[in-house]
Protein backbone atom coordinates (compact mmCIF):
# COMPACT_ATOMS: atom_id res chain seq x y z
CA UNK A 1 0.00 0.00 0.00
CA UNK A 2 1.11 3.42 -0.89
CA UNK A 3 0.87 4.77 2.32
CA UNK A 4 1.47 8.83 1.39
CA UNK A 5 -1.26 8.16 -1.29
CA UNK A 6 -3.10 7.44 1.95
CA UNK A 7 -2.59 10.56 3.71
CA UNK A 8 -2.96 12.17 0.39
CA UNK A 9 -6.94 11.43 0.72
CA UNK A 10 -7.20 12.62 4.03
CA UNK A 11 -5.76 16.21 2.85
CA UNK A 12 -8.27 15.93 0.45
CA UNK A 13 -11.35 15.52 2.70
CA UNK A 14 -9.95 18.71 4.55
CA UNK A 15 -10.06 20.27 1.29
CA UNK A 16 -13.81 19.55 0.99
CA UNK A 17 -14.08 20.84 4.42
CA UNK A 18 -12.26 24.29 3.15
CA UNK A 19 -9.39 23.22 5.22
CA UNK A 20 -5.97 23.68 4.50
CA UNK A 21 -5.39 20.33 3.18
CA UNK A 22 -2.88 18.22 4.92
CA UNK A 23 -3.76 14.71 5.60
CA UNK A 24 -1.56 12.04 8.13
CA UNK A 25 -1.76 8.62 8.34
CA UNK A 26 0.13 6.40 11.06
CA UNK A 27 0.97 2.82 10.03
CA UNK A 28 2.72 0.33 12.48
CA UNK A 29 3.37 -3.24 11.43
CA UNK A 30 2.65 -2.13 7.44
CA UNK A 31 -1.07 -1.62 8.48
CA UNK A 32 -2.93 1.56 9.04
CA UNK A 33 -3.41 2.56 12.68
CA UNK A 34 -4.68 6.16 12.47
CA UNK A 35 -5.53 8.51 9.76
CA UNK A 36 -6.65 12.08 10.44
CA UNK A 37 -6.99 15.19 8.97
CA UNK A 38 -6.58 18.95 9.68
CA UNK A 39 -9.38 20.26 11.19
CA UNK A 40 -8.51 23.58 12.75
CA UNK A 41 -11.28 25.74 11.09
CA UNK A 42 -14.17 23.32 11.56
CA UNK A 43 -13.23 22.08 15.20
CA UNK A 44 -11.73 26.07 15.93
CA UNK A 45 -8.95 25.01 17.75
CA UNK A 46 -5.52 25.37 16.60
CA UNK A 47 -4.87 21.52 18.19
CA UNK A 48 -6.75 19.68 15.93
CA UNK A 49 -3.89 19.75 12.91
CA UNK A 50 -3.94 16.44 11.35
CA UNK A 51 -0.60 15.49 12.80
CA UNK A 52 -1.89 15.59 16.32
CA UNK A 53 -5.54 14.36 15.83
CA UNK A 54 -3.67 11.02 14.32
CA UNK A 55 -1.75 11.02 17.37
CA UNK A 56 -4.22 10.70 19.83
CA UNK A 57 -6.18 8.44 17.99
CA UNK A 58 -3.28 6.01 17.40
CA UNK A 59 -2.36 6.47 21.54
CA UNK A 60 -6.29 5.03 21.96
CA UNK A 61 -5.85 2.08 19.11
CA UNK A 62 -2.67 0.58 21.15
CA UNK A 63 -3.59 1.87 24.42
CA UNK A 64 -0.20 3.38 24.81
CA UNK A 65 1.06 7.27 24.68
CA UNK A 66 4.57 5.56 23.16
CA UNK A 67 4.74 5.44 19.49
CA UNK A 68 7.53 3.77 19.21
CA UNK A 69 8.27 1.58 15.86
CA UNK A 70 5.21 3.78 14.04
CA UNK A 71 5.49 5.66 11.24
CA UNK A 72 4.11 9.08 10.60
CA UNK A 73 2.78 10.04 7.10
CA UNK A 74 2.32 13.38 6.77
CA UNK A 75 1.47 15.54 3.27
CA UNK A 76 3.11 18.74 4.84
CA UNK A 77 6.06 19.44 6.48
CA UNK A 78 4.99 19.53 10.36
CA UNK A 79 5.14 22.90 12.51
CA UNK A 80 6.65 23.46 15.27
CA UNK A 81 3.67 22.28 17.90
CA UNK A 82 3.59 19.21 15.75
CA UNK A 83 7.08 18.43 15.16
CA UNK A 84 7.14 18.78 18.99
CA UNK A 85 4.21 15.76 19.20
CA UNK A 86 6.16 13.74 17.15
CA UNK A 87 9.51 14.12 19.02
CA UNK A 88 7.26 13.22 22.57
CA UNK A 89 5.49 10.38 21.05
CA UNK A 90 8.49 8.38 20.18
CA UNK A 91 7.24 8.08 16.71
CA UNK A 92 10.25 6.02 14.66
CA UNK A 93 9.68 7.29 11.02
CA UNK A 94 8.46 10.61 10.05
CA UNK A 95 7.83 10.36 6.19
CA UNK A 96 7.15 14.41 4.37
CA UNK A 97 5.03 15.40 1.36
CA UNK A 98 6.48 18.57 0.57
CA UNK A 99 7.93 21.48 2.54
CA UNK A 100 6.53 24.04 4.64
CA UNK A 101 7.71 27.16 4.60
CA UNK A 102 5.88 28.95 6.44
CA UNK A 103 6.54 27.48 9.37
CA UNK A 104 8.27 24.29 8.94
CA UNK A 105 9.88 22.41 11.76
CA UNK A 106 12.07 19.55 9.85
CA UNK A 107 14.32 22.22 8.36
CA UNK A 108 12.41 24.73 6.40
CA UNK A 109 12.19 27.56 9.15
CA UNK A 110 13.93 25.56 11.84
CA UNK A 111 14.79 21.87 12.90
CA UNK A 112 13.18 20.36 16.18
CA UNK A 113 13.44 16.71 14.45
CA UNK A 114 16.93 17.47 14.20
CA UNK A 115 17.60 19.23 17.80
CA UNK A 116 20.65 17.50 19.89
CA UNK A 117 19.25 18.92 22.88
CA UNK A 118 15.58 17.48 22.41
CA UNK A 119 16.39 13.53 23.26
CA UNK A 120 14.70 13.04 19.35
CA UNK A 121 15.30 9.78 17.32
CA UNK A 122 12.67 10.44 14.62
CA UNK A 123 14.14 9.41 11.33
CA UNK A 124 12.78 12.04 8.90
CA UNK A 125 12.42 10.61 5.05
CA UNK A 126 11.54 13.24 2.31
CA UNK A 127 8.75 12.05 -0.07
CA UNK A 128 8.52 14.85 -2.17
CA UNK A 129 5.28 14.19 -4.27
CA UNK A 130 4.10 17.01 -6.24
CA UNK A 131 0.27 16.49 -5.48
CA UNK A 132 0.93 17.45 -1.78
CA UNK A 133 2.23 20.48 -2.68
CA UNK A 134 -0.37 21.65 -5.29
CA UNK A 135 -3.01 21.10 -3.61
CA UNK A 136 -2.17 23.60 -1.32
CA UNK A 137 -0.99 25.40 -4.07
CA UNK A 138 -4.43 25.45 -5.64
CA UNK A 139 -6.20 26.05 -1.82
CA UNK A 140 -4.44 28.97 -1.27
CA UNK A 141 -4.63 30.99 -4.94
CA UNK A 142 -8.51 30.15 -4.01
CA UNK A 143 -8.21 32.25 -0.95
CA UNK A 144 -6.21 34.70 -1.96
CA UNK A 145 -7.18 35.47 -5.68
CA UNK A 146 -5.22 38.52 -6.07
CA UNK B 1 -7.03 36.75 42.56
CA UNK B 2 -3.33 35.33 42.01
CA UNK B 3 -3.82 33.05 38.60
CA UNK B 4 -0.52 31.90 39.00
CA UNK B 5 -1.48 30.22 42.37
CA UNK B 6 -4.41 28.65 40.61
CA UNK B 7 -2.41 26.95 38.01
CA UNK B 8 -0.54 25.73 41.04
CA UNK B 9 -3.64 24.53 42.35
CA UNK B 10 -3.94 22.64 39.12
CA UNK B 11 -0.53 21.54 39.41
CA UNK B 12 -1.67 19.77 42.87
CA UNK B 13 -4.18 18.06 41.06
CA UNK B 14 -1.90 16.48 38.19
CA UNK B 15 0.43 15.42 41.57
CA UNK B 16 -2.43 13.59 42.66
CA UNK B 17 -2.83 11.48 39.98
CA UNK B 18 0.84 10.89 39.75
CA UNK B 19 0.94 13.11 36.63
CA UNK B 20 4.26 15.55 35.98
CA UNK B 21 2.91 18.24 38.18
CA UNK B 22 2.24 21.20 35.86
CA UNK B 23 -0.66 23.58 36.10
CA UNK B 24 -2.41 25.98 33.81
CA UNK B 25 -5.07 28.57 33.43
CA UNK B 26 -5.87 30.73 30.67
CA UNK B 27 -7.31 34.43 31.53
CA UNK B 28 -9.36 36.94 30.20
CA UNK B 29 -10.95 40.06 30.95
CA UNK B 30 -9.43 39.17 34.68
CA UNK B 31 -11.64 36.23 34.65
CA UNK B 32 -10.59 32.23 34.43
CA UNK B 33 -11.28 30.78 30.81
CA UNK B 34 -9.79 28.04 31.27
CA UNK B 35 -8.27 25.41 33.80
CA UNK B 36 -6.23 22.38 32.81
CA UNK B 37 -3.35 19.77 35.03
CA UNK B 38 -1.24 17.64 32.91
CA UNK B 39 -3.22 14.28 32.43
CA UNK B 40 -0.29 12.89 29.92
CA UNK B 41 -0.14 9.34 31.66
CA UNK B 42 -4.08 9.16 32.87
CA UNK B 43 -4.69 9.49 28.82
CA UNK B 44 -2.18 7.45 27.92
CA UNK B 45 -1.90 10.67 25.65
CA UNK B 46 1.32 12.48 25.24
CA UNK B 47 -1.41 16.10 23.63
CA UNK B 48 -2.56 15.72 27.13
CA UNK B 49 -0.15 18.49 28.51
CA UNK B 50 -1.84 21.19 30.51
CA UNK B 51 -0.86 23.81 28.38
CA UNK B 52 -3.04 22.03 25.70
CA UNK B 53 -5.85 21.43 27.44
CA UNK B 54 -6.12 24.18 28.10
CA UNK B 55 -6.33 25.77 24.93
CA UNK B 56 -8.33 23.31 23.99
CA UNK B 57 -10.94 24.52 26.60
CA UNK B 58 -10.72 28.22 26.12
CA UNK B 59 -11.27 28.19 22.35
CA UNK B 60 -14.55 25.71 23.32
CA UNK B 61 -15.26 28.58 25.78
CA UNK B 62 -15.39 31.17 22.89
CA UNK B 63 -16.21 29.78 19.76
CA UNK B 64 -12.94 30.98 18.38
CA UNK B 65 -9.64 28.94 17.81
CA UNK B 66 -8.05 32.79 18.09
CA UNK B 67 -7.08 33.15 21.66
CA UNK B 68 -5.48 36.85 22.04
CA UNK B 69 -6.28 39.09 24.22
CA UNK B 70 -6.21 36.22 26.36
CA UNK B 71 -2.91 35.26 29.18
CA UNK B 72 -1.36 31.95 29.96
CA UNK B 73 -0.53 31.31 33.52
CA UNK B 74 1.77 28.05 33.76
CA UNK B 75 3.59 26.44 36.32
CA UNK B 76 6.20 25.25 34.01
CA UNK B 77 8.27 26.51 30.98
CA UNK B 78 6.60 24.95 28.12
CA UNK B 79 7.77 22.50 25.71
CA UNK B 80 8.03 22.60 21.89
CA UNK B 81 4.88 20.90 21.41
CA UNK B 82 3.02 23.40 24.01
CA UNK B 83 4.92 26.85 22.69
CA UNK B 84 3.96 26.33 19.73
CA UNK B 85 0.27 25.97 20.35
CA UNK B 86 0.76 29.36 22.21
CA UNK B 87 1.88 30.77 19.31
CA UNK B 88 -0.66 29.81 16.85
CA UNK B 89 -3.74 30.25 19.27
CA UNK B 90 -2.43 33.48 19.50
CA UNK B 91 -2.26 34.17 23.27
CA UNK B 92 -1.18 37.76 23.52
CA UNK B 93 1.04 36.82 27.26
CA UNK B 94 2.27 34.17 29.16
CA UNK B 95 3.38 34.29 32.60
CA UNK B 96 5.76 30.84 33.37
CA UNK B 97 6.81 30.23 37.44
CA UNK B 98 9.73 28.12 37.19
CA UNK B 99 12.25 27.14 34.14
CA UNK B 100 12.26 23.47 32.20
CA UNK B 101 15.38 22.74 32.01
CA UNK B 102 15.37 19.26 29.79
CA UNK B 103 13.00 20.48 27.44
CA UNK B 104 11.61 24.23 27.67
CA UNK B 105 10.72 26.05 24.64
CA UNK B 106 11.11 29.67 25.96
CA UNK B 107 14.57 30.51 26.29
CA UNK B 108 16.01 27.47 28.92
CA UNK B 109 16.76 24.53 25.57
CA UNK B 110 15.60 26.54 22.81
CA UNK B 111 13.45 29.91 22.18
CA UNK B 112 10.37 29.30 19.98
CA UNK B 113 8.34 32.04 21.68
CA UNK B 114 11.07 34.76 20.07
CA UNK B 115 12.13 33.26 16.69
CA UNK B 116 11.56 36.00 14.69
CA UNK B 117 10.35 33.70 11.72
CA UNK B 118 7.44 32.31 13.58
CA UNK B 119 5.42 35.51 13.64
CA UNK B 120 4.85 34.97 17.27
CA UNK B 121 3.69 37.67 19.14
CA UNK B 122 3.33 36.52 22.49
CA UNK B 123 4.92 38.51 25.54
CA UNK B 124 6.28 36.07 27.88
CA UNK B 125 6.60 37.52 31.56
CA UNK B 126 8.71 35.17 34.02
CA UNK B 127 7.26 35.13 37.51
CA UNK B 128 9.20 33.00 39.19
CA UNK B 129 7.98 31.17 41.59
CA UNK B 130 9.51 28.29 44.26
CA UNK B 131 6.41 26.32 44.29
CA UNK B 132 6.19 25.44 40.87
CA UNK B 133 10.24 24.24 41.18
CA UNK B 134 9.55 22.64 44.39
CA UNK B 135 6.41 20.73 43.30
CA UNK B 136 7.95 18.87 40.52
CA UNK B 137 11.44 18.67 42.16
CA UNK B 138 9.54 16.62 45.04
CA UNK B 139 7.94 14.56 42.62
CA UNK B 140 10.93 13.38 40.63
CA UNK B 141 13.21 12.67 44.11
CA UNK B 142 9.86 10.04 44.50
CA UNK B 143 10.06 8.54 41.08
CA UNK B 144 13.69 8.15 40.93
CA UNK B 145 14.61 7.48 44.67
CA UNK B 146 18.69 6.69 43.62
Amino acid sequence: MDFMQEAIKEANRALELNEVPVGVVIVKDNKILARAHNLKESEKDVTCHAELLAIRQASKMIDNWRLSGCSMYVTLEPCPMCAGAIIQSRISSLYIGTFNTSCGACGSVLNLIHNPNLNSFVNVKWLYNDICSNILEEFFKLKRPN
